[in-house]
């Protein structure tokens, strides 16, 4: 056991836990007046990755004692905590485009751009690297079956939207698929947790599901970490999605790329660090059930708590309705990925296709003009 | 070998057939003048449903009696006899849009309900189930084609026609893609009876290709049950059409969800009953084989006949010009019926994943304003 | 070693090398006046078709004389030099429609038509024929994300164009993105020809990597012939592309129609050719290997080659910018290639599914208005 001075020490030794200075360096910078909005946005964003980080540890460490299937549930539930609450904050501000944007980016970042530097960086360190194509199969249909869900709204708000916003049969439909979503992610869990955990099973027969912790904390530990840093991250979170607008147009970008590409990155960043360090060391079914895990986190929980929250939380109701251009990357990222993970083998060369399309796809929302 | 009256036991034994008495029943109905339209209509569909299974049970007996080649020749083309004659039967009325629905609304039911009901009762009842993925992936393959078939003059439609409707080089085509399914058809046959009939044999050794039949029939009595089933279906079509439109407006639901709902269900009930048994007695090959075959047979066999009968039978000709709704679910459910079924393996959550998106297209459907 | 004498001899034994006579032919026609426009255009494709053969032929000696790297290298550049000849020379007189609706032709042809006219025959004659499914998935996902390369800027375009052309910022896009698919291309060489070549290698353990040739040049011949034949395609080409316009108008069909079907065919006719017999002699890794390589190079090598080469050759810049019906039938190319090859394994009726599609495809293009 640890002493405390001992886990202090321990808590300094990962470079990670540095980045929480950024936090009295962003609330300090924040009452500075002629502070430009950039400087505020990527100080905030520095502070949100380790404090994400944070509350996925303290997660793990309460899903260690409760036993696997609550354990699952804790980790499926408070996994993508941090998106979670960045949503929330700008639903709360009536930021409903940067909603919108940031979860089409926490799925393209974790689809294309996290697993495609687990391949590449996994994949120049081992020539070919295996893991479980019959659970890699599930989650490629979840994702599509979360792209559909996504595309239907949004189609029937470019066909059926009148100047005056949304008519109330789409207000309807989107009650309706966020009801569906959750009950099909009800469904989920039961099949994953509990009647077939064996289908997500490491092809390595070593490897355990769950994650290798080189420290145990206590109950309380865990509780109070995970309540303070969901407090840090919505404080966070108000002061990013604050500076938001002003930092792109001082960097001359749209509020769509802001967040389909910084706030989304962000809010995954502890996701993706774990997706890739785990591909690093060969743990191939960890590092593609963390990355794809999340996707159907993303569209599955996160999307359809944050439409029915909306009605509570927002000044108007959140509706499912994408751009084109989202619903098209989605669905491209969505095929992409399920062509490239759908044998159970990776190398690098797989990687570079998958940030090859994340590249083409940032591309077109970095020069999309900012009316649409 | 039973005697007539022990036939009569045996016919009045099956749930199924006392819904015959819908047929009585409706017909009464219709010389009701104040009856609402909806009971109408259900009550012809309740009709329907019985006797699209007497119209499948002597094809099968049929051709149980002419060998393999001929025999499967005889299920291809009797098969969606139920579907072909609703279509039939609004083609002559004039109702295309209906038509069209009950078309797209036939594959999305066998695509996704049908195989998805099959899916969830047989996995409930079986952990894991299995079936032939080379015939799954030609199935697929084949649904793909034939909405490539759908999507083309749907596509065209939309770009080229004018407010006086199709254009000369639409109907041009229109039957060149109606000539080329047909051809395809021919050939689909030729390879799955003659030349490749292993390539559909089921994965479990014992399991004959064919259905189980408990009684026999004799070839005059199967004659006679097809050509009165077939007048059966065709009187009660009727019926069903001419109250299709004042249920809609009653139930305040669209023609295209009263068609590519209601329609589309009771045509293929037989069928559907069929796939879901199958999948609850764990033959799965069959299961898969009625579901998705059907589908092919809609899409290559029905739409093109449908198309070059409408020159002769209706008011004016049909185009397979699908609106974008149709198209899109039509993309979505074969996409993911070949990203469900394309391991060969079948468990309970598969069956939610594809009931949830049957479950969101129609939402979409029933919510979509009927102006489209 | 064959004499001078005999060379000729076995020149002439070839059909293929009497097509040569169309050159003088074409030239002499050309002096015509009246000559009509069909006439002139068929004669120069006549005319191409051997030169491609003698450019392809060349590159393989020369190939064989350089090691396997340089050699896969020489393959991978020049193997689609007559398509890039005839595509420069179209840019060049500012015909940029046919140039992108040659290079959509061309990945429709190679992987529609050759592969659909190779599995066709080939299974004709062989019941089931394999090849490396790790290869093949890795050309799809490459497809794939050449697919998605031409579907972005198409977009973009379909968005934001003007009506005085395409907005600076598109230009931007497509200048980056032929970067990032050069940039792909160099890679995608990298791990087919050096780190990973053995996921490349052919399913029969006998069967070399490499074309059988039937006789040895010497290094002079080989680089002679190129230049020369090079030289040639060129002229060739210029008469082809000048009588396009003619041709269209004479026998009423669009310059997309002219472009995506005879100009792609043209193109392509030598490596077409190859695939097909490779079929033939159920050398179906080389087959299936030379019909997506040639594809794939297309995409990611002759596209982005030609927007870079606008910029300096062409009256107005390249925009990879695609029509609706050449960005859908490409997807549908692909995921239909995709579908098909993805298990390894080919038989005559997986030929007809290709070519039904191929057919559909260019019925569409035919019946197209002029006008789009």
């Amino acid at each position: 056991m640890p002493s405390s001075g001992n886990a202090v020490t321990i808590f300094l030794r990962k470079p990670m836990n540095w980045f929480l200075l950024f936090i009295p360096f962003t609330v300090a910078l924040e009452h500075v007046h002629s502070i430009p909005a950039p400087v505020l946005f990527f100080s905030a964003a520095l502070a949100i990755v380790p404090i994400a980080g944070l509350i996925v540890a303290s997660t793990e460490q309460l899903s260690t004692r409760t036993g696997d299937a609550i354990g699952g549930l804790l980790n499926a539930t408070f996994g993508n905590a941090p998106e979670l609450i960045i949503a929330l904050v700008a639903l709360k501000a009536g930021l409903l485009d940067m909603v919108r944007a940031s979860l089409a980016g926490a799925i393209l970042a974790n689809l294309l751009m996290a697993l495609g530097v687990a391949f590449l960086l996994g994949g120049l360190r081992f020539k070919e690297q295996r893991f479980n194509p019959v659970a890699t199969r599930a989650y490629s249909t979840m994702m599509f079956v979360a792209a559909v869900s996504m595309t239907v709204p949004s189609a029937f708000n470019r066909a059926f939207a009148t100047q005056g916003g949304p008519i109330r049969e789409e207000k309807m439909l989107n009650i309706g698929i966020a009801v569906l979503l959750l009950l099909a992610y009800g469904l989920y869990l039961l099949f994953s947790l509990k009647t077939h955990p064996h289908a997500f099973a490491s092809v390595e027969s070593g490897q355990s599901g769950g994650h290798d912790l080189d420290e145990h904390w206590s109950v309380t530990r865990a509780i109070v970490t995970l309540v303070l840093a969901s407090a840090g991250a919505a404080w966070m979170s108000e002061i990013l999605v604050g500076a938001a607008e002003g930092t792109g147009k001082a960097l001359g970008m749209s509020q769509v790329f802001i967040g389909i590409v910084f706030v989304a990155i962000v809010g995954g960043a502890a996701e993706s660090g774990s997706a890739i360090a785990m591909g690093r060391k060969n743990k191939m079914d960890l590092s593609v059930g963390i990355a794809l895990g999340s996707c159907i986190q993303i569209a599955l929980f996160v999307a359809p708590v944050l439409v029915l929250a909306s009605y509570f939380l927002a000044p108007r109701p959140l509706e499912l309705a994408f751009g084109r251009a989202e619903i098209g990357s989605l669905f491209m990222a969505v095929l992409c990925g399920a062509l490239v993970c759908g044998d159970g083998q990776s190398n690098w060369y797989k990687g570079i296709q998958l940030l090859t399309v994340y590249a083409i796809i940032a591309l077109m929302f970095y020069f999309m003009p900012a009316a649409t």
